[in-house]
């Protein structure tokens, strides 16, 4: 472990959203030496690659793979066979994250195709239903992530962790359940009590902060600190369920991603060990 | 009543910050004459003509004010003093409501001082009592409107209808209640009920529709029928409460802003007649 990372740094993970000027070699090589336990890939990245070298490398690096980002995006236009191609890009999903070994592969649902956005949601549920059947014997869990409501109309009709979880609960079995991220979430009256219900199907924990106003809608998330939310309170919220697993900082933001990797990394350990823990 | 003006415009009002480049009294008189059944005004606007003026012109022109925008901002920085001067500035907003003869004062809770949110809310929740108070004997009503949760950060701790109603509620009586804006809430997976439950507290309907992305995340609203949301349905929604209040459309939107105030109070009747009712 390299001088600058502190100690208790091993749940730190971080997305490699947060740091793009690495590949994802170079990304797994640079986080495992600064004493980070996981990482979060994004699959156009691993594909510069390929799933089977990444996976080795993380492997001999001694590094986990907390996350793949993403599926999802089940609806499309509404037509047919665009839904079937959609879920076979899903499948592909499933595989890579199979072969990479990560632990969860993250689902953005998409929009709906019409102004029925009650229907959308139904078809997103039936969507993710469908694909847990394929990813249940490939090992691997889905984690359906509410997205904040600025990106109901664009990204993602689940939009609240109570919605995210009532997906999962009626699909049932072990394999969806959620992620929690503190930058789409924070803002609920009912967090709380939801976070306290997720228990036993948290499959990950991101955090970024929330600028307001915020700067960019899509690439205005903040780094841990500059903004308005109690991340120490969100972490404990979610710890207290039994959640033990990798806490993966994800921030996109143009102006973190100007910074050196390197920099960075040193930059989210620090204000982790300060902020968070 | 002007031959563009469609029929059955009894309820349609218009909000002021849809049309800024008319003044208070040019805003009056030309939504009377287009065939609008009420607006609503800022207080801004009202200082430059004076409320008395404002109120005994839309009296002689035959036109209703829906709303004052707005009350609320409570917390500031947390200092005792400033919460006092912000108090008192929310009586004088109660005292113009009273003299236009407004039917509710708006309330935007304003940001929480500190990252613990839910004491923000609790202090938000017992100024509003507070200001219930005064309101109570000037026969002022007050209209708490959650806010997008985009706004979480800045403008409102209060970001869902059904928080909004829970505060309501805890203050009792029948001078505080709800704004319902289609495009703060549209998003919310628990609207339906909601919306049910808030039965004989809603104050007031607001109409704007969301464009995705957010072009910009205070000004960026969309002229009905630009956007994601089902306003039909929403409204309708609405009405099965058993609400027969005006409907007022409010657009913040530096386009519709650049349009000459007769022709968007055109479009919008337009709009409104094909897409709302």
């Amino acid at each position: 472990m390299s001088t600058f990372a502190p100690d208790g740094l091993g749940r730190l993970a971080i997305n490699q959203a947060t740091i793009p000027r690495w590949t994802a070699e170079e990304a797994i090589v640079g986080c495992a030496r600064a004493g980070y336990g996981a990482i979060g890939l994004w699959r156009d990245r691993v594909a510069e690659c390929g799933a089977g070298r990444a996976a080795s490398l993380a492997r001999s690096e001694g590094i986990a793979i907390s996350s793949l980002c993403r599926g999802g995006w089940f609806l499309g236009s509404g037509a047919a066979e665009e839904r079937h191609e959609r879920m076979r890009e899903n499948f592909r999903a499933v595989d890579e994250a199979a072969e990479l070994g990560a632990a969860t592969l993250v689902l953005v649902s998409g929009p709906a195709p019409t102004k029925d956005l009650e229907a959308g949601r139904r078809e997103v549920r039936d969507a993710i239903a469908e694909l847990a059947g394929y990813a249940a014997p490939a090992g691997v869990s889905l984690a359906i992530e509410p997205m904040h409501p600025m990106y109901c109309g664009d990204r993602s009709v689940v939009v609240t962790l109570a919605q995210a979880l009532e997906v999962a609960s009626s699909i049932g079995g072990d394999v969806v359940g959620v992620m929690i991220d503190s930058y789409h979430l924070w803002w609920d009256p009912a967090l709380e009590a939801a976070i306290a219900a997720a228990g036993g199907r948290i499959l990950g924990l991101q955090l970024a902060d929330w600028i307001a106003p915020p700067p960019d809608p899509l690439n205005g998330r903040g780094m841990l600190g500059d903004g308005t939310i109690d991340l120490r309170h969100f972490k404990a919220l979610v710890d207290a369920t039994g959640y033990v697993g990798p806490i993966e900082i994800e921030v996109f933001n143009p102006a973190v991603w100007q910074i050196d990797p390197e920099e960075t990394l040193r930059t989210v350990a620090a204000r982790y060990a300060t902020l968070v823990v």
